[in-house]
């Protein structure tokens, strides 16, 4: 049984300390948020203790840390976690600044970080990975990635999340690095404001399409979007030499009804928290392997920045309108 | 080049013109149908002439006969295009009345004769027979075919088609026994009359479910309805002791819409005429093939006759709510 | 907090006392099973006490027993929990025997007893059922059930199991009542033995078609086999005046995998311990919904008696080949 | 009945061949192609003369000219057949030099020509564009084309075909053009040689990922590979504001086959000479209306250059590795 304290009482806190607390082999000791209205109900319903961070890094009873806090103090935390020698759960992004998260590598390469990459501990996305590395469709020439949200978020949230790249995008991003089995090395971005001309004003943008190449010629595809009628549009096709992979979205059920106009399935499972939520489990199961010392974390530090790399670059590129080398950031 | 004569201007028989028409091997001479309103354009249409019965049979260049006149007429001009040595393509069913189609056996069972059971020459249903056949599913088990129209015909139809047994799902008996491997021996069908109250008033039902069962125990359930919102359902399952083959059914197209609720596919095709227009099209070219004596009928005049019994036993078991034995009939 | 008390640790007692162990508002107290060896291991993984039925039913903290024991003594294991007033949640079928089985009406109708049939918990299915309720497909005329499991059990568990009918198809005779809306009032069953001889030495069969008739004249056709290459089928269709609904398999995952011959899918979901998981939780969580006093069972000791009923009527119908009354039955 | 010529006797020249010989206001006089060995024969099968160029359209009777012949030809015979007054069918591409096709405009605009832009007759991706133009989807914000060939051609054939943008992607452009509803202003490509180094000799690439921009941001992106190992992959994927528009792959049949590894469909319609057999029918439909003045061309030369110029802008951004402005182009 090992102690941890959930840093960020909010959406996706919950989750974590749901699933944390929901484990025999973890025990969480403490909710830190400086926000005592969310910190408070949520340490109640999971029998936690509602404390600051210092009460929570400084008990050495502790082991684990999950961060689930604002994106930008992820990184302080982080350091601070790994100063007080926690194992660390983080939430994507590490830091909206490349170069400060660069920085860190002194103190968090060393340290035992998971980085909160969902989709690697999808199922189905696992699935394709499998195949893929066990050869089904031979060497891997191309890659397509369709990552389109429901629909966008506040116009304030969009202000300081760090926009469609560093928030968003950046899951695709470190889903491609995962997939191509080599780093992409070059970015090209066409990116517009389609859907809400208030996503401008923020300075940001609501549609994506995004080409990764790796040195040897490998290409990779993603498509983003702020919006999606229909729902969570989440899936992943890779073309080899002898064949292709897809992971397709995941229906509500596998039911449909057939009417005059054809056949009409089901929904597509809801946002993020629904469609992802196996793979919120499983991460938090992977983080207990790592406490457990039985694994090493699956997606750590380096990906955080590698992936942060890649929206950085696209953001760059899509803002000058050219190709942009991974190698030439900061 | 083989002459050919069509007897029978209505709807099925304007398909065959059509088809006959199209081929280059083929000359469709004549068009023989007591109705001129309906025969004359069609041979005008189709570069034919319109003339009666004993015109065409007595016409020695005429090689093949197209029967696709009302069912109450089909044995006699068969027997009649048999005595005149023509080679014969005929609709089904061969005729209403087990007996008087089990009598014409002599003349029949010597003559070319291929019976229009247009399921044998869908692409689709071919496909999963030639599975089948290769062993796919390894022994064939059981089967289960779906056989609902897009919406009952009128109900002067009804009256004199012979009834959904032997007018309907007298394709599904075919289909059976040619994917069956074995003849069904013994038939139970529960029958009722749930779309439309006339139905019953005209002696029929709607709506039935029937188990086929052979002799070494091999089972074949078919489901028939008079009506089907979302359109002409026609699908075959096989289950075999390896493995199990579907043919689904065909859309209008690939294209699928995806909207707030899910997936919507295109549509169902239509009835019979667009769904089995490969099929008719098959159909001829088997009947061209048997004229140049390349091959012998597919399904000929012993197939009209056992599919006319399984009809004959489903009907009468529905009325006697007990299994019938197909030996027992007649 | 609600204790509970759980009869047997077998295969299926150990999914209840797991989903059971993991709510916060049920205490898994006792588990009671003659063989220790199973019980002990159980117990210690649980946190309950592996105790006798006595102690169990005699202790009056406990609200709820969960009798997954083996079938033989279901029926006698419920009277006891009724007679001691403990809330009941029993796994199917409720006896073998259907004269048995009713006799117990007077104690068990008045008892609060909720019935294992996991299918009904399905959120496939649950789909299906809702928008059947809610007209998606206008009035109901008739249902398809598909049910396979992927192999046959050992030879010892079909001599005392009640044979593929009480055993396996019983399952599907609830789901049949529960969406047709009208009871069946005739069973006609026609079974093969074509999977294992020994299954037929053993008195059972493992292949059966049977179709059920309501009062209407509504019909349902269910398919049962002991062995299906691949994998455990589970399929409904419901066809009503305005359309039809589908509840499909459900496969592993999403991914499919195109090479030379086309896509090929994920494998289905396992048998049924992987493909009702979701409903064995949800079962629980309502049985704790019943032990709140906020829901009455969903399906209870009538239901028991009722599909019973119906699976001894299969079975009678297969060996009489003839179509069999319920009302006709004991 | 209109007297049509066709130029080129090849595999596409024979589809068109045979196409126009089987409709009845067609009559396919004349084959006009150097090779006699390959004019000959298709003369003889389809009841036409083979005759020289000059005779062909110095022929006053002729109306149509089909001209299927190399592309290097194209834009010569297409200007001696507008300067002989002729309606033109003209296979794509135009010509491989841009400048030469946008010169040709004096003499091609006047004239009535039809480009063989066969996608824009495909019945799956017409469905698409009907339901896009009823507003099935709201406005329309980006496009996604997948256009992989099963193979790639001999070498030869590489070397003088205009390479993989000019030769095949120009079909994806002309799709895009005719999807998008606006024209795209800039082309980002970027390409790799991942199949066989032999077309990297040739001076092309055999896997490209393009992005086409509109003036209002729209963006479409473009997947080719001149090797697909599950066959021909052509799909098209809308997304609006509203939801998705998607056009599936074409399979031989709707057989699946269920085996321990769970389903498998039936293979990919072929090459193009299967999947857009009905296509090129249409064509040819269409070429007729045109011929009786019903129509005019549903695509024509303006088209041809809109998308060669798409071609070159793709090649020169693959080259420059940077977007590349339409406008910009000669």
């Amino acid at each position: 049984m090992f102690n941890v304290a959930l840093f960020g009482a909010g959406r996706i806190g919950q989750i974590h300390a749901r699933n944390a607390a929901a484990r025999s082999d973890l025990k969480l000791k403490y909710i830190v948020d400086p926000n005592r209205e969310a910190a408070d109900p949520l340490a109640h319903r999971t029998g936690a203790v509602a404390v600051d961070s210092d009460a929570a890094l400084g008990d050495a009873s502790i082991s684990g840390v999950i961060i689930a806090s604002a994106t930008n103090v992820h990184l302080d935390q982080a350091l601070r976690a790994a100063a007080a020698g926690k194992t660390i759960f983080c939430e994507k992004p590490l830091d909206l600044d490349l170069e400060r998260a660069r920085n860190a590598a002194t103190q968090l390469e060393r340290a035992a970080m998971l980085m909160g990459f969902n989709r690697r501990f999808d199922p189905h996305f696992q699935a394709l990975k499998t195949r893929l590395d066990e050869g089904a469709i031979g060497r891997l020439e191309s890659l397509s990635i369709v990552s389109h949200d429901p629909a966008p978020p506040p116009i304030e949230y969009v202000r300081i999340s760090g926009g469609l790249f560093k928030d968003m995008a950046i899951h695709d991003f470190d889903t491609a690095r995962w997939l191509m089995g080599e780093e992409p090395e070059e970015v090209f971005t066409s990116a517009s404001c389609l859907i809400d001309p208030a996503i401008a004003d923020a300075g940001d943008v609501d549609t994506a399409k995004t080409i990764l190449r790796t040195a040897t010629g490998r290409l990779c595809v993603i498509s983003n979007s702020r919006r999606s009628a229909y729902g969570y549009d989440q899936r992943i096709e890779a073309y080899g030499a002898a064949g292709s992979l897809r992971a397709d979205n995941v229906m509500e059920s596998t039911v449909s009804t057939w009417r005059e106009r054809g056949c009409a399935s089901d929904a597509l499972q809801g946002f993020f928290l629904d469609r992802y939520a196996q793979a919120y489990r499983r991460e938090m199961a992977h983080f207990a392997a790592i406490l457990r010392d039985e694994t090493s974390p699956a997606v750590g530090y380096k990906d955080a920045v590698a992936a942060l790399a890649l929206a950085e670059a696209a953001g760059l590129s899509a803002k000058l309108n050219k190709p942009v080398s991974v190698r030439s950031l900061g």
